[in-house]
């Protein structure tokens, strides 16, 4: 009989195969003191050796099957190889305590991976994932332990695992791996992320996938709703199909949509944007017709490195960034750094509330140096396109008014040494601190324009952090405060006829467009993959009925009213 | 010649007299092993018994001399003394590690002081003051070196001292101490606390009296200034006779309006209340001419404790400060723990971010029990007084309707049984989330009245941190879209006819007050010391002239403008 386990939806599709079971071998360490260190250290140089030859052969299959771009774990599993901070404190572990390697290695990978992880970010908890991944693989060859090796499925599957480490995702291969569902991880875990990456139907976080499932039963993936249907009915497999089928025949009529026009029904036209973190996230940008760059994050730029990238290393990346959009749009974001997203290089004080702390424009008006390199990245590359620059948290008038003199220094000084500079930069602000959104009538009459930036905006307006669980029922995006301080934005902006976009997670939630396009948004800014369902959205949408409800929506009390309403009129689940 | 060393203005008035150094002993410790640990642990226990005799002298002796009160310090260090957590921690170490007492005192002292002093919240700061204190005595005993007894001083003086402890303070005598100057501090350490509740004039943080000031010399304490003058000449001294004179007699102005109503130059009436934190601050709230108690901080009801405080000790509570204040409002804020005031008995969990975490009513909501019992103990005691009870950090209106649905619960249930509650509680809220403010016109439908709380309200506007240095420029409580958030909730209120008031430090500030009162504002809170120049600075505004200026200052660009103006306008320093 069938059994139906529910999980969290991490990427949208549905699977129907048999089951694939990952496990995890044993890799249990036990502790043994011993007489020579120096041959326990050999052997963990050879288990590195074998690992290092692996791995290459792993990456090379990768970027044959897959492309370049996701065998790149494997180069940052090569630089974990490497990183004589690690290998070097488990030899001196060896030596030190006279301890096998495996206890050693254990022990210390055990340690780096704790400190990554309570950074509570997520591009330091990938490296905690980075480190666990190839330690795995280390001791797995000091134990003599074969680690399982998904490239080598040549059958259709859906994969159980209790969870996939990043190698694993990247040696997925599409022909065959349909789906798959884990034990644990959330919507952000890195295996989500993949999935959607790969465009993967996959539920995570089930909490007993590995447990319920056998090898090679039959199961279906339903990643809209994040259930796994484990030994289905005929009338379930038909359903699914028939799901299935629906889910593909919209996908082609979006597809229709990629070099078309942003819509209503009744004519007006908006802007749908991507987001991205590296040029690396262009193609993906192009092949789901985004019509510009609303949130370019250079962070990425300055993160997994021991140092700040040099203002060539940058202006190459944002060149490269301007000239494969040509001309549309790129909204590039400077450095924001400090809160949760720390450089270990640049050794910013602990903070007590960092998201209310030391971080963003706040450290570069500070540390000057490291944003006038930037800003002049920035403008020796804005000839390769069409340039905006945009400064992030910025919460006083000062602020801006520094931020774009220095802005000005700059360029007169590029110019003065004969530099090219384009003549028409756009100057803009994120709006995320509740005092800009208040204060937006006076931004309007200096900024060129507006971009909200929802997720910090709705922790600060409501003064609750997302990450906290305890507090994340507070992160409200349709709270009436903050539809509120949005409509301000807007108005204060179109009275001085500047545009406003938002590059937070709301502006591609289908609950919210209709309310943001009500309110007038211009630029809608999401992850590239929302931007076909959204122009589809938008174009059985008409402005004036959006516009109609907005005076009402704006007097509603609670999220709770404006949730049902917008979902009751816009039929819409 | 003379020379002036510039510090922190941390009690006002001057003082001109000679320097009495009150140089701290040199207690440096050394770690010895030794061979008879039973032996340090006895001489550990005589110094203790040494110390507590000690103390319970100063105190009996303070108490004498200068109240009970006062006297209060040493409760709290003799509680030291007492407390096994410490004692044994360090009989544990000289056993175990065969370490000399001193070494084993002064390191598990450290260790103690640390973590209480990491905590950066006041309370737990005090409490590492307290140990350090402690420490200090005990360590004087087992070396053999006096420690200071400021008590016996028995001639004019001004207290020159690297830093003052709480017993050091608390011996100071009115009589011959006219003021103090330290090395370091600031404007919330204890010492500064101390000098404005005893009133005595006092300048912290110079970073260099000690260095600079010699034993006997004249010196005059500027402690409106924040400034020191040593050897200073005789028109230096006329000048600063004259200050002194000047505001004596504006103190003895002052003094007069005690029992007046808190009337504009126009007859507008507003009323001018007090915070505080426990019924030991009801004399001065009654000496300075408080019209009510705006706020009452029940935080300290469950601080320096090891479990909750019943219901029937809430009461007492309650009920001695409500019958104290007669008829005069009393609005008692319900618990606002958790964020950077924690309670070690309820094992909230580490948040990275705490001051946008899990505390106030977000807690209470949770944890209902605790919730429940405070407002039982409320309600019983509204018939002792002018009773009404206000809900700090609502974000949403739910929270506030669940909030006060249990009252209404526990008032039945109370009713149901038999007990006495007051028939006309006004239920209000805090108004320190920025979603509140903005949505000010839905609550006032609701509640009965707001509070401002600007301290919170600034922090989360301006998205930083105010106990964080390198943010704390941006705690800025003129920024325009702060009073803008203000003349939102005082229009909102008073459409309804809903009263207002503020609690912040905001509320006091002379620079605020013709603002405040030019949007509207019904109810002023404060320290009770600003009580008597505020009602004398009122007198002299008129409230048509205040208001005239409201639409300009809410169209200003930056904290900057508003400042200047208001300094201008009102002939402000």
């Amino acid at each position: 009989m069938s059994q139906t386990i529910e999980g969290i939806a991490a990427s949208a599709g549905i699977a129907i195969a048999k089951a694939f079971r990952l496990d995890s071998p044993d890799l249990a360490v036990e502790k043994r003191f011993v007489d020579d260190p120096q041959a326990e250290i050999d052997r963990l140089t050879a288990a590195i050796d074998s690992a290092r030859t692996e791995l290459e052969q792993i990456k090379a299959h990768t970027e044959q099957e897959m492309g370049k771009d996701k065998a790149a774990i494997f180069d940052a599993h090569l630089l974990v190889l490497a990183d004589p901070e690690l290998i070097d404190a488990v030899k001196g572990k060896i030596s030190t305590e006279r301890v096998n390697a495996e206890f050693a290695l254990h022990d210390v990978a055990h340690m780096f991976i704790g400190m990554f992880e309570q950074m509570d970010n997520d591009y330091m908890r990938e490296r905690a994932a980075d480190i666990r991944d190839v330690t795995q693989r280390v001791l797995g060859h000091l134990l003599g332990v074969t680690i399982p090796n998904p490239s080598l499925i040549n059958e259709e599957v859906v994969i159980i695992a209790h969870d996939l480490t990043p190698s694993d995702t990247a040696q997925l291969n599409r022909r065959y791996v349909k789906g798959f569902a884990t034990d644990i991880g959330g919507r952000t875990s890195h295996s989500a992320i993949m999935a959607r990456s790969l465009e993967i139907p996959a539920v995570v976080g089930t909490k007993g996938a590995t447990e319920k499932i056998e090898n090679g039963i039959t199961v279906i993936v339903d990643g809209f709703e994040g259930r796994v249907i484990i030994d289905p009915s005929p009338e379930q497999l038909q359903i699914y199909e028939q799901k299935w089928q629906d889910y593909l025949r919209q996908k082609a009529a979006w597809a229709k949509l990629v070099n078309q026009p942003t819509l209503t029904a009744d004519g007006h036209q908006v802007e749908l944007a991507a987001n991205i973190g590296t040029p690396d996230d262009l193609s993906s940008v192009l092949d789901n017709g985004a019509e510009g760059i609303g949130l370019y994050r250079t962070e990425f730029l300055y993160m997994g490195r021991d140092q700040l990238p040099t203002e060539e290393e940058q202006f190459e990346a944002y060149k490269t960034v301007l000239e494969k959009m040509k001309d549309k749009p790129v909204v590039v974001r400077t450095l924001d750094i400090g809160g949760d997203k720390e450089l270990p290089y640049l050794d910013l004080p602990q903070e007590l509330n960092p998201f209310l702390g030391f971080r963003a424009i706040r450290l570069c008006l500070h540390q000057q140096d490291l944003f006038r390199t930037q800003l002049r990245a920035l403008l020796r590359a804005s000839i390769y396109g069409n340039l905006k620059i945009m400064f992030p948290m910025i919460a006083t008038l000062e602020e801006y008014r520094q931020a774009k003199a220095i802005l000005e220094e700059e360029k007169h000084k590029l110019v003065e040494a004969g530099e090219q500079v384009a003549g028409n930069i756009e100057v803009g602000i994120m709006v995320e601190v509740p005092s800009t959104a208040v204060l937006a009538d006076r931004f309007a009459q200096e900024v060129d324009f507006f971009s909200i930036g929802t997720n910090d905006l709705i922790q600060y307006t409501l003064a609750a952090d997302r990450m906290n669980e305890q507090v994340s029922y507070l992160y409200q995006p349709f709270h009436p405060a903050l539809l509120r301080l949005i409509h301000n934005v807007i108005q204060a902006a179109h009275q001085q006829g500047k545009w406003v976009g938002m590059c937070g997670e709301m502006a591609g939630d289908p609950l919210a467009i209709p309310i943001l396009l009500g309110l007038g948004l211009d630029e809608f800014s999401m992850s590239a993959t929302s931007i076909l369902p959204a122009r589809n959205q938008i174009s059985q949408l008409s402005k004036s009925q959006v516009e109609n409800m907005i005076e009402q929506v704006l007097n509603m009390n609670t999220t709770e009213e404006v949730v049902s309403y917008v979902k009751d009129k816009f039929k819409i689940s």
